[in-house]
């Protein structure tokens, strides 16, 4: 069955008839059934980072940033302080969240279309030994572009600090191996390459970092200890879950695994990701990213300089071809963005390039 | 359709089909047709208070809670004085978060088969003009009792502070009217009395107030001026919303419109709890709080005393029948719960009934 709309976006992205399909039975939080699900999921999320024994996932409601401005507010105590590297909205917006809480913070930014800076990192660790914490965006949604990951994460454990990281955008396409990469936490969400619906995200955190925590936390609601203690004890979640949401989280979560894991669907992005740049590039748009910073979730198009493309009617005559894509999100230079991830393939990339072809012509 | 489970439960509660077939198709979130559906959501639950031009509804990812914190959080501000009316687990929940949240905070409590005890809010207000917000619960799920909110409401009013109401378990089914009751917030959830899934709350604030509240959250993500201000400016929500969960929302609310709105909603679920108060009565169970003060919404039975009455067997047979109730909360003397809310009616509740008569016999 075709969807009503395919989604050519960072999320909310399309999903599979089976992940919607689970939310049709309705689930008491408190039943065996219902912990067993929700236990199955945490289960899972550990094993896809490799983290059995080191790591445990705290499962948090609300959107991807309500996990991440959990494992910033519980995970950076109060005499803390904070490094984020910024190169997009998602840096910016975690400078915020830290600073709202009063935690002291520090940004080292580059521009929007250049990977996080390594050396400058190792330097200002080097120099500024009050830093306790790290943080980093694996994947910039703002651009589509790939941060230097492995290499942070070396040199952020070489000066002893931690590393929190925001692999939203990320996590289950684009590997992320514990035993080779050290880190504290990442934070993600169910409704990313993971192809769950929106509702709940998710910290997968360092058994004891997590205990060491306790009391740190700006928010109740948000506090990742107090969760993750409620879990501990009886498998219940403190405040209602969204049931629904992750029953459909399951269902994802067992595609994801017929799919081949990360590797199979990291190489379905990747084929998605190449049908659309080769099609885009025939056609004259231009992507903002050299190749190699390109990851495959959601590619940058500069605006077209012909001043008869108008976006707005290009966005709409897709929209009425049944696909959309999303207006750029970048401050520097008119963009505009498509993604490549969720339940969609090579076929469906095909017809996204023949909408874009066709014109309203 | 049965479903496979019928929850007596505060929530997740019983929905309809309808409800939850609504979850069958992806939408983007910044695209019209969503933004349409999300706008006719809050303007209907402002109409359910009757607030047009004085409130505005802030939606807020998460569980109730999220969206009780949201309020606390805006609302009060950092000189500002909190004073909680405590007589049961949410009342003492929301002190936890304004302590949390570094909010000054008193507590006036009562026992959790009491209610709100008007007279001494009515002298600790006369006493302490350092007061600024008085919160209430609307109806305490721990207990199932009702407040005097209307009583509560004026005395607050005659002192010239700001009532914040918990009407979690309330909102829908119970009366709130703005034009009659003084209040300047009220948070509440789409999955208690107007039968939603699980996953996304709101909070219908006073205008001037919202308008004031800039800079005064703790939270980035709970921060309700904010995430305001942004739906006003496009319609679109600051953070990936669930899209959903808020599909199912609409579908749930033009259910109850259908079945007459708040009185509608109301008498469906007097007259459930009238069958389980006298069938458990009959029965030889008896009811924790005295007739006047019991809300229609979930009802607290002693545990018995009969040494051969085990729980934990109750419990599991009536999950083998297919119904699941809720353990007690309270902490003063045993006890378990049976709601009355969710899609249910009569027929349920003697079927209810007759699973609790039956016994394993």
């Amino acid at each position: 069955m075709q969807p009503v709309q395919r989604l050519l976006t960072p999320g909310p992205l399309t999903t599979s008839i089976h992940v919607r399909q689970a939310m049709m039975r309705d689930w008491g939080s408190r039943n065996d059934d219902f912990i067993a699900l929700n236990q199955s999921i945490l289960d899972q999320l550990v094993s896809l980072v490799e983290g059995e024994d080191e790591f445990v996932c705290v499962p948090m409601q609300g959107s991807g940033t309500f996990a991440v401005e959990a494992m910033l507010g519980t995970l950076v105590p109060r005499d803390g302080k904070l490094l984020v590297l910024v190169n997009g909205a998602y840096g910016s917006r975690m400078v915020r969240m830290a600073e709202r809480m009063g935690r002291p913070t520090l940004r080292l930014e580059d521009p929007e279309d250049r990977p996080n800076d390594v050396a400058r990192l190792d330097e200002v660790l080097e120099t500024d030994s009050t830093i306790s914490h790290v943080a980093i965006v694996y994947c910039e949604t703002t651009s589509g572009i790939l941060n230097p990951l492995d290499q942070v994460a070396r040199t952020v454990a070489r000066h002893g600090r931690a590393l929190l990281i925001d692999a939203m955008s990320a996590f289950g396409a684009l590997p992320l191996d514990a035993r080779s990469t050290p880190f504290a936490a990442v934070a993600a969400s169910a409704n990313k390459c993971l192809e769950g619906v929106p509702g709940v995200g998710f910290v997968l955190v360092r058994r004891d970092m997590l205990a060491a925590s306790e009391g740190n936390c700006h928010s109740l609601a948000l506090d990742l200890h107090d969760q993750h203690k409620a879990l501990a004890t009886n498998g219940q979640w403190r405040f209602t879950p969204p049931t629904h949401v992750l029953a459909a989280f399951a269902a994802a979560l067992a595609l994801h695994q017929e799919e081949g894991g990360v590797a199979g669907r990291y190489r379905r992005y990747a084929e998605n990701c190449r049908i659309i740049l080769e099609g885009m590039r025939r056609l004259g748009f231009e992507p903002l990213l050299e190749v190699p910073l390109q990851a495959p979730i959601i590619i940058t198009f500069k605006m077209p300089g012909d001043p008869s493309f108008d976006f707005k009617s290009f966005y709409d005559r897709l929209a009425s071809r049944g696909f959309v894509i999303y207006p750029g999100k970048l401050t520097q230079q008119p963009s505009f963005r498509i993604g490549c991830i969720g339940a969609l393939g090579a076929a469906d990339m095909a017809d996204a390039l023949e909408a874009v072809e066709i014109g309203d012509g």
